[in-house]
């Protein structure tokens, strides 16, 4: 697709009015349709068990509601007609089961949000003229992506994008769904090459799909939608950022608006208040101000870690070193770079290649790697194996790269390098609920330390499935069984959606903020040792022509991404790290020139116990020296004077106490074990 | 250059013939040349103050030799007139200094070396009918790359080309030496296209060089040679390989016969013995012994660490790091992709880009990092500095990729994928001295730890210099102040011998088999520093319109490339790891079934003490079980049994002790405790 031409793209003076006059004249055939259907007794059945009865083609899911009470009407977002979401005023068709979603429903609140959007694409529409594009909701509220020709979104924008879409809502604007011939469609949005775009590759000729018409916006769009507009009862704008058509930098570069919005404005305020605590709380300020970490033009995606972000980074890798030598696991070290050979044998050059760095050595294609799993199967590979190895746990911090789209890259969160504390264990079937269980304590114990709740969801064995159903009823019966014994009543399952190559186990951890976060994964993999045809000299002598067993993959991760869970760690400790994480432990503060030495004989002390420790020596004053020494969050702070050099003490202040505090004369070398032990236990709490 | 075709190189059937008639020919011209010169009385100073007199053109430094004493003449390889190597054979022109050299001076051994590629040169052209290439001398010996059609080389050729070199040897063939227009040499080596490259690119035209005769062969080349080929009196060709002409993929590929000789036959006899135990420590062959690592078409140059090669390449890593501590390293991670814009500020760009891998992303050219020194200049830049930062040591071990040519890979030695444990002070000038003298106690302390002696050689100021006089004379006299400090009378002077940029101290360290091998590099820099505009807020206020100072930076490795270094090492201690390094510290034997549950217990211990333990509770017998245990390498075996379980003790044997010396009975956390000190210490001696 040509980049952004604004004779090509600029819309006919008169497309709001032609569309609505198509619409109209659909829309009015379509009633008639509903009409000529014959009308039936339906029976309705709800999600308690209760029962109604409607009549077909007539009976809405928001008749039946009216029915139930008053007030609950008016707190619908969307029905859910067996099992499929469906808009609140259109007709059932016949008996049916019905539920009935308000906003705090997870796919309540995507309708609405994505209802939100098209109001925000209404008004983007009239303030710029634009055509637009695509506009889902997201984790936390909606875009849209639209050409905006020469006009670039610009923030003095937002307000009136805002008072727009209030004018919008204000009207309470019916959401009136149709469903059109391609063809019909194509004539509507032919003013519109994007739309033309999903129609022509998403819907197959002869066939029908849907618009949704809200005043005078009318938008290809499967829909549903809260009934009318006035449902947004607080709406804003949030953002806004430049994006590709279809995610691909070689095709026109759009404008993409984000926004949210809630059913109830004391919502919105507790929203903003959250945005102010999550913008103090952002791990790229706080990199910033404690000098942790930047980014830079140069090398876009990868972080340049300072040496204060090593110090946590390292603390990060320690820790996983420490459980990996309890636990078995085995560090190994793979290349960067492999032939697009490794790629073609484990799937990845086929299905992957795209975010994939690649270039041509010795005048054959190879590619920057983008997961480990590939290069462990080689090395398990590279001589004969036993079942007596098994299971056999290689874990690596290698740098991986993988090219996301440069407008997706976001601070620490959204990366192109980065390391994973992943590893690959090789086991019988039998051997994967053992596998599990620890790694269920490995969480329990890694969690623990940072405070994280956490959740657990199994998706199991989809239709269409790779390998023995042997193994698969075996590697999931070890999965339940290891999940019932340690988190009994409360994990979820979700059957049949498994990866086809394996079951897996997803793990989200709840931050400070109560914000959910994918750390951690499991995944098992049956399809992996089999493109690699790996296999083990089993217990039992092979008979003639048999195959020898192969191993099952575990693929794991606890931390994750080392620089995503920095990011999620530092905007959930907000920055006043624990004392074990901390890159700055203690400051030494002498109260005048004669203690400068014995400040810096405890800096020295402290630094040989393993501690980070600094000491000032400025020209500030003890206060002021005390003020910046909380801000850059030391976790401790010793003042030294005349006491405590004469009793070889140090007067300690606690970071978390306040600047009004008094400090506490203690002994120096039962407070360096005290802090020496309080890091070796990797307490939250800092108190010594 | 066009891909190998036989057509094009065959030679013609009288290639020597008219190649010696040609020289003949000039040769007589020549000589007659000479002879009209007119003779003088010259005067010849030794290098021991001695002085001698001759006649010019017509005394030669063998007269002198032969003048000082009846046996010096047949040992010596080359002369050294004013500084310049000159053929013992060819008359001195004038009054002179004269040196006299043998096989055991490096100069001496590379001429020695030189003559003897032309013998194999001689004798590869009777055997091929090929077209030589190129055919230096290397640090251990010769090689001729060479264009041998549609034969390859094969071992079996070897013997074939040795017996051809002898025959040339006892014909005690003269070198003779010519010096001819350009326009000459064309004619004589048009049937030779890789000459003929050499003459046209090398030598301007209406200009002379020089070739040289022995026997048939007729060689460009501008010497010096022995006096003839009879000096070279033990030949062998050890390997071949195969080559680009000029080491470019998309030329010619060539054959590359290597070769050694020597002056003596007893010396070979002593080199096939030390080959035969540098075959036995190959770090390849220890490497896949001790399933350390291995390597693989699909990442050539990048090494496989399996489990037990990444617990050595972890414990140098940690040698390193709590170096750092206490010498005021800051780790740092910088990325491993940069934009070529960083490339063209750094100038790697201009003069390094064929040695990186490149790709484009974002539409823009990228390379992965080649080192780590221009990401740590944007780091030092990314935000204001003060003088009381400096000196700010930046250290990283990150992963750098250089695009080395795949047949010069080899092993560990030569890859592309690769650790420093490099960093990068920026300091003032007057900071100098004491990094170095820091640095010179980290190489005693590492290198000691090895058992490596070390010789190191300063390179001072070259005349064409960039950067102020002031900053290099501070800085070589802190250098010079330094070494004379910690090595008085133990280094060596390069005069004028530094990088444009900086001077630089190299450091060479010798191994068991006393190869010596550069790892650590000392290089400072003035120009990194300009190239990226780095500066900072000096003690004193600037004057009006002064530029801020700018640091120096000093690049400097101690282990180097990790890989390589891990190379160096294993073939150093032949694969028996002290203990602190030891892949496998304690192997744990029961002597029988009843001791199993002991001897795990004796393993878990030593395994939560920190160290590597492992327990064979196989089916072998005991004294095999040691056997294996010894030839694994494990430091120390302990069996248990009976008396053992008893006393919780346990028998040590040491590794070192023999197969058949008798264990010593011990108590388990006593023994325990002395291996963890032994590894604290990182002690050379496998005892406790």
């Amino acid at each position: 697709m040509a980049a952004n031409s604004s004779l090509e793209l600029s819309p006919p003076p008169d497309f709001f009015q032609s569309r609505i006059e198509m619409f109209d004249k659909y829309k009015a055939e379509y009633d008639e349709m509903v009409k000529s259907k014959p009308r039936q007794e339906i029976h309705i059945t709800l999600k308690d068990g209760n029962k109604k009865t409607g009549t077909s083609w007539e009976t809405t899911p928001m008749d039946v509601a009216k029915e139930i009470s008053k007030s609950l009407p008016e707190k619908l977002v969307i029905a859910k007609v067996d099992g499929v979401l469906w808009d609140l005023d259109r007709p059932l068709e016949g008996s049916v089961n019905l539920e009935l979603l308000d906003f705090e429903h997870p796919e309540g609140k995507q309708v609405f949000w994505h209802s939100s959007a098209h109001i925000l694409g209404e008004a983007a529409e009239k303030h710029y003229g634009c055509h637009l594009c695509f506009g889902p909701p997201t984790e936390d509220g909606f875009f849209y992506d639209m050409a905006t020709y020469e006009k670039k979104v610009v923030p003095t924008d937002y307000t009136n994008l805002e008072t727009l879409s209030k004018a919008v809502i204000k009207e309470k604007q019916k959401f009136v769904r149709l469903e059109l011939p391609k063809e019909a469609l194509l004539e509507m949005f032919k003013y519109n090459k994007y739309k033309v775009h999903f129609l022509e590759t998403k819907v197959p000729d002869g066939t029908s799909t849907t618009v949704y018409r809200c005043g005078p916006m009318i938008d290809l769009c499967l829909g549903p939608h809260v009934p009318h507009t006035g449902r947004i009862k607080a709406f804003m704008v949030t953002k806004h950022s430049s994006s590709y058509f279809l995610g691909d930098a070689t095709n026109d570069s759009l404008q993409r608006i984000y926004g949210v919005s809630f059913p109830d404005t004391k919502q919105l305020k507790e929203y903003k208040e959250f945005l102010e605590e999550a913008a103090k709380r952002d791990h790229r300020k706080i990199g910033k101000d404690q000098d942790l970490w930047f980014f830079d033009e140069l090398s876009p995606g990868s972080c340049f870690f300072l040496p204060n972000g090593v110090r946590i980074y390292n603390a990060l890798l320690e820790l996983i070193r420490g459980e990996y030598r309890q636990r078995g696991y085995q560090e190994v070290i793979s290349p960067n770079i492999f032939s697009s050979k490794l790629w073609e044998t484990s799937g990845h050059w086929d299905h992957y290649k795209e975010n994939m760095f690649v270039m041509e050595i010795d005048k054959r294609m190879s590619a920057l790697k983008a997961m480990n799993c590939p290069g462990h199967a080689v090395m398990f590979d590279s001589r004969d194996r036993s079942y007596r190895e098994l299971p056999l746990r290689y874990a690596e911090f290698g740098v991986i790269h993988r090219n996301e789209a440069s407008g997706a890259l976001s601070g620490l969160t959204r990366v192109r390098r980065f390391v994973q504390d992943d590893s690959h264990t090789f086991c019988t079937p039998e051997q994967i609920k053992g596998e599990i269980d620890d790694l269920f304590k490995f969480l329990d114990k890694v969690y623990g330390l940072f405070g994280f709740e956490y959740k657990l969801e199994l998706s199991t064995r989809p239709d269409s499935f790779l390998g023995e159903i042997e193994t698969w009823n075996t590697a999931e019966a070890g999965l339940e069984a290891a999940l019932n014994e340690h988190y009994p009543g409360k994990w979820t399952l979700n059957p049949g959606d498994g990866a086809f190559y394996g079951p897996k186990i997803d793990i989200r951890i709840q931050d400070a903020l109560k914000r959910w976060h994918q750390c951690a994964t499991i995944q098992l993999d049956f399809q992996l040792p089999r493109r690699f045809n790996l296999k083990y000299r089993g217990e039992k002598q092979l008979e003639e022509g048999a195959e020898p067993p192969r191993p099952v993959m575990i693929h794991r991760a606890v931390l994750g991404s080392i620089e995503r869970f920095t990011a999620v760690i530092t905007e959930h400790f907000g920055g006043k790290w624990p004392f074990w994480l901390s890159p700055r432990q203690v400051l030494v503060i002498p109260v005048s020139k004669p203690f400068y030495d014995y400040a810096n004989e405890v800096k020295d002390k402290l630094w040989q116990a393993g501690l980070y420790a600094d000491v000032d020596n400025g020209a500030e004053t003890m206060k002021k020296k005390v003020l910046l020494g909380e801000q850059a969050q030391y976790n401790f702070i010793f003042v030294v004077g005349q006491d405590e050099m004469e009793g070889r003490a140090v007067n300690v202040r606690n970071r978390d106490a306040g600047t009004k505090a008094r400090g506490e004369i203690l002994p120096l070398e039962e407070t360096i074990a005290k802090l020496v032990q309080l890091k070796a236990e990797r307490r939250l709490e800092n108190t010594i």
